[in-house]
């Protein structure tokens, strides 16, 4: 089923300008909101956004049971209803804004009420996140941090090559994009003296995507590589907010906490794991050999680029790094078999964030400590200025596609303004 | 107003044995089904239960607006109205319960609809947790663990006095008194030799509280430790349960995971803060002094009775902790400010456990890691039998209740029976 949407010949009759991320071969999920009308599920097509909850109430998706799945605040009762049932949806929209299919295309009366153009709307957080996990599953990530702060020559700790590594995170301050922060306080203990408290002084983005969940098994039960498809709705882009000096402090021996809760943006726009299939490329090779629980067969890194951009008050975005998803050691289906292999239970709209995406080269890191290789080597912005971390007054932007035979499908982007300290 | 409800004069014309957790005094909060009518908010005094939906139905509530808020499946429509309201409620029960008001009590229909015998109802988790976190507070607990595995000369951290250490945990995973767990699996890596993956071998229990919150302030904002009280509904008890040797190999950097992650169990009925005032005592010099965010004035350390029991598999109880949580060095009301300093925003219904609960003596230590001294000193049970860790069959029972001046508050008991790995 899912092939027939992601069939590179298809078109739209809504126009989809060149290098958008929005060809009818995506048809994301978010929610959005007008002047006129409250909080709904919607999707989009190049800049026109599809309002479901009008499709719906104009009975466009047949048998399909919609009743109240779109008039709602977020898309957790549609995730609910699990991967056949979003996939069916996603299919049926496919059909409808196909080229050639005027069923709704020549309704005026219909038309009005289901496409908005993009400046009309707002967008807001896709999901009620119940539980958000954050992987740290970059080779090149870890490896930078564990050759800056302990020792080059064993710069991954023991454990990283048997466990795809994570820790859980706070739901309550995950935002989207769009949403300003304010620059955390905390304490911070400078190398030689007693600790102090003020402003965060390295105040860090990191490069990431996020998976939303499906509803999963019952607690006690696992969740193999090979089923993890089946309970992993859509990605977004998704920058895990670091403040590096409260971190050094506080993070031994139980973790990052204030360093990292105070906020994480999101995308707006749930890109679907169908849409992103054409995607699939090889992972790198696992050696040592992973435990069974984590043994997975075929393609199951995916080929998305990635890019960071810093634009300073009233200036001029400058590009940062440039990554790629593919880069990953640990795949979503491991982390997934890992974090459920002891019997934890998940559920739908959980948010797992990637960890830290870093590739090979410098240019490619995914935060500004790797950037700036801890505050030595500051970055050039194009106006002039120089950084090493982020200024008050920057706004942080990432955006994120995947490209494969003259189709692009991609997640927009997620940019978020840093405002000084209350 | 809540002086009025916490009288130790006061009675109730509903029979309470003598020793019962659940007096007039009390008046916790909790969600209840029974074989004719679903999940809906429920109280206590002695071994009757008080249907609050029936009640609100019954027109009991007269100007407070109750309107659908107990014929739920969980407290958070009631907690989000806030203190002031839920306190109200309190009052009101301990109105219409007073000996000598017969406003219920002469009335034979509603009586039967309102008053529930105990064993003909059945427990639930009382809140959907959205954010859960665990503290590390008992300066002796932290000086145990120290002590074993790192430098008894130097067993606290360097952070340990300057911050109320914490992390996240997982609040899908957070289940009610009476729920089995099935022993988690995972990796362990043995001190010489390659890692290894089986059932957890040092399975753990941890005695600990854990306070849920009202509303809190915007993202951005922070709650002083003046203004905690505030924003804290109630406290339950708390067994964070804990597979040793996963925490082992997988806790660095990034803290536990799946060590922790398989289950948490809590007591199911929520004491209110207001009930506990009249147990408040003053807590430990912090030497050296904190930062003024953590300041805090008045007793703010409440004392509580708390113990362990181990009842094997078809056996008899035996007690192997008494602890209190009048020895933590941190209190609610510092963790809450020392959690939002950096503006992270908190939700009603969110969960935040103490951390384990260790006395000065041995006998007072809050988990098998400390009481058996890292499995060195083994514990005899009545029957004979000994544990160092949680054997498969053994069911982990902890109880808690504050007393003073004649009156009891109580929490009844959170108990856990512990299934094979599956």
């Amino acid at each position: 089923m899912e092939i027939n949407a992601n069939n590179t010949q298809l078109k739209s009759w809504i126009e989809v300008n060149e290098g958008s991320d929005f060809p009818i071969q995506n048809l994301p999920f978010g929610i959005i909101s007008t002047d006129k009308k409250p909080k709904r599920v919607a999707s989009r097509i190049g800049n026109s956004v599809i309002d479901l909850s009008a499709l719906s109430d104009l009975g466009y998706f047949g048998e399909l049971d919609t009743v109240h799945l779109f008039d709602q605040e977020n898309l957790n009762p549609f995730i609910e209803k699990g991967k056949a049932f979003t996939r069916a949806i996603r299919n049926r929209l496919s059909g409808i804004f196909l080229e050639g299919n005027n069923e709704l295309r020549k309704k005026e009366n219909d038309l009005h009420k289901v496409i908005i153009p993009i400046d009309r709307i707002e967008t807001h957080l896709p999901v009620q996140i119940g539980d958000y996990t954050d992987f740290y599953s970059s080779i090149e990530h870890a490896t930078n941090v564990g050759t800056m702060f302990r020792d080059p020559d064993n710069a991954l700790l023991p454990n990283w090559k048997y466990i795809p590594v994570g820790y859980h995170g706070r739901a309550s301050s995950i935002i989207n994009s769009g949403v300003a922060i304010h620059r955390p306080k905390g304490q911070q203990k400078p190398t030689d003296g007693a600790p102090v408290f003020g402003p965060c002084k390295r105040l860090d983005f990191e490069l990431e995507t996020a998976f939303i969940t499906y509803p999963g098994k019952e607690l006690g039960d696992h969740i193999s590589p090979d089923e993890a498809n089946h309970y992993i709705f859509g990605m977004v882009l998704f920058n895990d907010w670091s403040a590096r000096d409260i971190q050094k402090w506080e993070y031994v021996p139980l973790g990052p906490f204030l360093a990292k809760n105070f906020a994480s943006s999101i995308s707006p726009w749930i890109v679907t794991l169908d849409a992103l299939e054409p995607f699939r490329v090889s992972g790198p090779t696992q050696d040592p050999e992973v435990f069974s629980y984590l043994k997975y067969q075929g393609d199951k890194n995916i080929d998305i680029n990635l890019e960071v951009l810093i634009q300073p008050e009233n200036g001029v975005a400058t590009t940062v790094s440039k990554s790629n998803y593919k880069h990953m050691y640990w795949n979503m289906d491991q982390q997934l078999a890992h974090h459920t292999i002891n019997g934890c239970n998940i559920k739908a709209g959980d948010m797992y964030g990637s960890g830290t995406i870093s590739g090979p080269t410098p240019d490619s890191y995914g935060s500004m400590l790797e950037i700036s290789w801890n505050a030595t080597k500051p970055v050039k912005l194009s106006d002039g200025s120089e950084r090493t971390f982020i200024n008050d007054g920057d706004t942080v932007i990432m955006r994120g596609f995947a490209e494969k035979n003259g189709v692009r499908v991609g997640f927009g982007e997620v940019s978020t303004k840093v405002l000084p300290s209350k």
